[in-house]
This record gives structure tokens, sequence and C-alpha cells, in this order.
């Protein structure tokens, strides 16, 4: 379809068919723009990123010739050489304009179930991770895990949304998503219920979109809440814990005004750490700055992460590009960019490529 | 992991955690030559190609520097710009030697099970496969499809094989595999048995290892019928029964002595379009240039296929290469290899970019 096609537009053509676009956003991106910046989502545990989804795509480069790469298979199997689609993912629109794509669908689901899991705590959450891994298998298509700071901003300011458990609000709540055959809402009441005692304090099935309300009502809620400073990061689901842990401390630390409110999909190792400040006393330029210097720097330094899970890069980043990147590969992408955009017409003036 | 781990080694330093990569074929690669193939193998349909199962890499190229481009993260979800990593994925070896590589596993299958079908015909088997696609969803793992040739020859030369039906063989023969969460035989089971009458002659549950040992035989079993003349092609799921019909009909008008002893993915559109000559009267030099122009020309021209689904690019294709690949596409390719191997020391030298 043409790059310039909404998500959203792709899953209303395919309908019919019984057939959608599983890369699932709060946002409705045009594809070209998914390409450029290979968007995963919160359903991406399951069904992968564009990377994994895409199966060609026609690009025009700004060379001399305005040269047009044809790619454009719908051959889910085919190899037949290194090809130009895969140079275009998570380029950030550098080398060339994305004009048409060719992506992989698949069937839209028979059988959805959601839990929502009270975790005992931080390390507890992994281990019901792993156990709900395990116990799903590829029935599991989300594991999203809310902080109570995220959770609690999203109930007080945010109409219509259901309490998940009866008590106080835990530290952390875990959205966990299955979807598949007939069954499957089966399957998950029983993992749910197979959860280690010690490591559970609290567990309900929910509808599923009662319980995808309260997790897309997070951005909202932290809005209403105060000044939101927000960065996309991962790191290993090892290192999940202690990077929340740590995170915390150098906020509480060095910016006693903000609150940390992180939410994200931990079966990927990514985590939105949003930075709350008080409405009526926003950060500056220089707490903006150092927010990022202490979030960036415990995901990559201290916790062998990334400081952009999914938004690719941007002024904003440009400089963590230039000092994380290896020199060998930077010089190696400026090859690719002084081949196909010699004049730097494309993409963002601040990206450091 | 070091690339040339091969893939049976990887599999066995992860079984103690419960874990496995995938990427299932029936020859034991190292994991450097899948990233330069990318390769699938029979359970692509669900767990993809190196492609997407590619966290990162580190290589080294051929430019004055012998430069390491040092791309290897493990992280699942990185968006840090254009990355070298997805350059190499089928590159044949002719843009670096990937020297370590990061992988993603899976969870070992809890349940696995088969069903062995047969379609009343080769139209019904793209409907068996819809069925068996929409009523097992993220469970289906396998959807091979062999033909009567195929099937007889491994079970008329292979000891111990178990004949799939009671009557005799049909057309063709479809093996289906589910694996997921205790449950999954009843969930294949019951998929199997709401098939439509229309569509099927017969279908009954079969042990994996039974079934796969039948799949496994057949390059065997056609080894010993005669000399084998193989492609591995592929096209849309959509044209594989027109494409099948009219390679069967060019061969049998220009090549009458060969046999079109077909079997595949067709969960993915690949097809195995084997030919098999007598053992007292072998193909000559122009009958297989002539086989190959037959099997590559009804796929790529007839059916919008492609003549290498997973084998990359050697000297047999290297015309087809040139044929096909659009002119900028090749000029695009080239630079890469002008950087990285200026002096083209690396890949096969029949390699045409």
């Amino acid at each position: 379809v043409s790059a310039g096609v909404r998500r959203s537009a792709l899953d209303e053509a395919a309908a019919p068919d019984g057939l959608w676009f599983p890369i699932d956003l709060a946002s409705d991106p045009a594809l070209g723009g998914m390409v450029a910046t290979n968007t995963g989502g919160a359903r991406m545990l399951r069904h992968g990123d564009v990377r994994r989804r895409l199966l060609g795509l026609e690009a025009v480069v700004a060379d001399d010739e305005l040269s047009v790469l044809d790619d454009l298979t719908t051959l889910r199997k085919d190899n037949t050489g290194p090809g130009p689609s895969s140079w275009f993912v998570g380029s950030c629109g550098a080398l060339g304009v994305v004009t048409r794509v060719a992506v992989e669908l698949e069937h839209l689901p028979v059988e959805r179930a959601c839990a929502l899991i009270a975790p005992s705590g931080p390390a507890a959450t992994l281990r019901v991770l792993r156990a709900v891994e395990s116990g799903l298998g590829p029935l599991l298509s989300a594991f999203e895990v809310m902080s109570h700071a995220a959770t609690e901003a999203a109930l007080d300011t945010v109409d219509g949304l259901h309490r998940p458990f009866p008590g106080p609000l835990p530290e952390l709540v875990v959205l966990a998503e299955a979807d598949g055959p007939i069954g499957t809402a089966d399957i998950l009441e029983r993992v749910v219920a197979a959860l280690a005692d010690g490591d559970v304090a609290d567990a309900v099935l929910a509808p599923p979109e009662e319980a995808w309300a309260l997790r897309h009502s997070i951005t909202e809620g932290l809005a209403r809440r105060g000044v939101v400073v927000g960065f996309d990061v991962s790191v290993p689901r090892s290192e999940l814990v202690g990077f929340r842990a740590d995170a915390r401390r150098l906020v509480a630390d060095a910016l006693p005004r903000a609150t940390v409110a992180d939410f994200g999909h931990w079966g990927d190792g990514g985590v939105h750490c949003n930075l709350v400040f008080p409405a009526d006393a926003p950060p500056d330029g220089s707490e903006r700055a150092l927010a990022r210097q202490l979030v960036f720097g415990c995901a990559v330094d201290d916790h062998r992460g990334s400081y952009s899970a999914e938004h690719g890069i941007g002024p904003h980043n440009a400089d963590w590009w230039r000092r994380v990147t290896p020199a060998a590969n930077r010089r190696a992408i400026r090859t690719l960019r002084d081949r196909f955009d010699p004049d730097r017409v494309l993409g963002h003036p601040g990206l450091p490529f």
C-alpha cells in the first residue's frame, strides 16, 4: 500500500478479510513513518516490530537521478541477495522517502482475554512474566506493567475506569493478555490460577476493554497530574528491576520535585520512564537536560540498555547517538547517507548521521 | 554467541534454560551462515526467518582498516538509528565476515501435536490452510505439503516410515503442526474435525516424530529414485496451485524423462520444486539449464514469485539476479559492496553484486 496510508486505514481495509496489522500503537501514524522509526507497540512481544513484519518497500532517494528503489515484494520467503528494504527500517527518514510498503498481516483474534495481576513486588513481577510466558506460549500477546504512580494518576483523573483490586493499589500492576483460538480464556485462567502464591498478592480476569482502558489512560492521567518529561528506554529484562530502582533513586536525589511514573512493555524490556513535575513548578531547560542525562545514563551505562527503545533518533538524543555508536558504525552509516542523500536534504536537520 | 557456533550447539546450550532457537532446518549450519542466507526453515510461518529473529551482530568488513562493525545488542527493542546488522542478513557473505550474533530464542514447546491430512485436491489444500490457520491462530507452527511423487518415494525407499492413510496415497498430503500450552492437542483435534467434508478426503492425528519422519525422508527417498535437480522457489500463496500445475505441464512437455516431486512450506509460499531423472539416464548440462529456466520462469514471470526462496544468490542463479533486480537496486547494493569489500575478496567469486 501507499506509505501515506495510516495504520487505522489499513486495518479498516483488511477487516473484511478477517485480517489486521498487529503493530498496535496508541497513535495512528502513516506506514512510511512506522518504517522510518521501526515502531513496535504494546503487542510487540507477540507480533514483532516493523522490521519483523516488513515484506518489501519502494523508496525514492535523493541522489542525482532521484533513483527509485523498487524492492516491493509481497513474498514471505524471498532471499535474492541483500535488498534495500531493510536499510530504510529505523532510518529516521535520512536515507530516502518511503513511498510504498508491503507488510505481513495477521488473522483477527478469535478469543482475547486479559488478567490484571498485583505481583508481590518488582522481583516477583519478573517471575510472573516468566511463568505467564511459558504457561501461555504463543498465546501471550501483551505483558504490560504499570507503576503505582501511573495507575493512580489514571484512576484519580480519568472518568469511567475500574479499580483493578478492592484494596489499596499495589506497587506494580500487570496487564497480561492472551489471544488465540477458542479456549484461550480458559488457558489464561488456568495459568493465572497456577501462579505461585508468594509472587502474587491479587489477580483477576478482566474484560480486555476495561483492562486496556486503564493502561491507555495513563498518558492522559499523568498530563493532568503535572508537567510530564517522558523517556522511552529499554533494558534487558533481567535489568528491569535494577533499572527501575536506580532511576527512582537518582531522580529523587537530583530532582526531588519530580515523581517517576513508569509503565511499559516488560515483555520486551521497554519502559516509559516518565517524570512528572508539579504544574505550578515546571522544569526548566537545565532540569530537562539533567533528567535526560540521568535516565539515559541509568539505562545505557548502568543497565546495558538503549536510550531510544522506539522513537529513533532526533535532535533530543543526537548527542547520545554520537556518544554510544561506535566510530566504525557511524562511518558505515554515513556511507549510505552520502550515497542516498549527499546534499542532506532528507530527514530532520538535527540528525547526527 | 560466536558466529561459528552451529544451530544444534546453540540449542544444546539453551535447553537447560528451557529455550531453543526455532529456525528449524534439516541441516545444521553455523549461525553466521544462517545470517548470510537468511534461512527460514520448516517452522518459519510461526517463528520467522533470521531477519525476524536477529537482535544484533558484529562483522568485520574488508575496507582498508578491516573495520569491525559492532552492533551486537541483545535488546529486543532498540531503535537508535539505522544499524548495520540488517545489512548483513541475506548478504551471501559479500559485505563482511559475521563474527558474532545475538538472536532471540523461544521457550521450548510444552505440547506439540500433528495432523496428516489428505485434501480433496490442490485448491482444497489452500482452503484447508486458511481454515487451519484461522482455527489455530498462533498455535500453528508448520504447514507442510508433500506431493504424491515425494511421499511415495519416501515410503517406498526409506525404512521405518508409516503410511499416513489406509487407502491409496492422495495427490497431496498435508502435515499440520500445532505447539503451545497444555490443551494444544485438543484444539488441533477440534480444528481438524471441523474442516469442511468436501475439502478433506482423510485426516488423522499422528505422533509428531512419525509425521516429521515422513517429511524429512523425502530428500533421501528422491535421491534413491534417481538424479535430483532441486529448486527452492516461492510464490504468493494464492499462486501455489497455478504454479504447481504450470510447472508440471512445462516439465512434462520439455523434459519428459523428469518427474516433478514437489514438497514445501505452503504456509509461507515456499516450494521445493524438485525434478527427478532416471538414474540410468541423468540430465546433461543443457537439460539442467533448461530445467532451471522452466522452473524459475514459471515462478518469477508467470506467478509473481522468487527464484530463491531460501538459498540466497550463488553462481547458479546470478544470471537471474541480474535479470530480475532493478538497475537502481543493483547500483545501491554495489555502493555497499564498494565500501565494505572494494577489492572483492569476500563471498563466492560468482556473486553478481
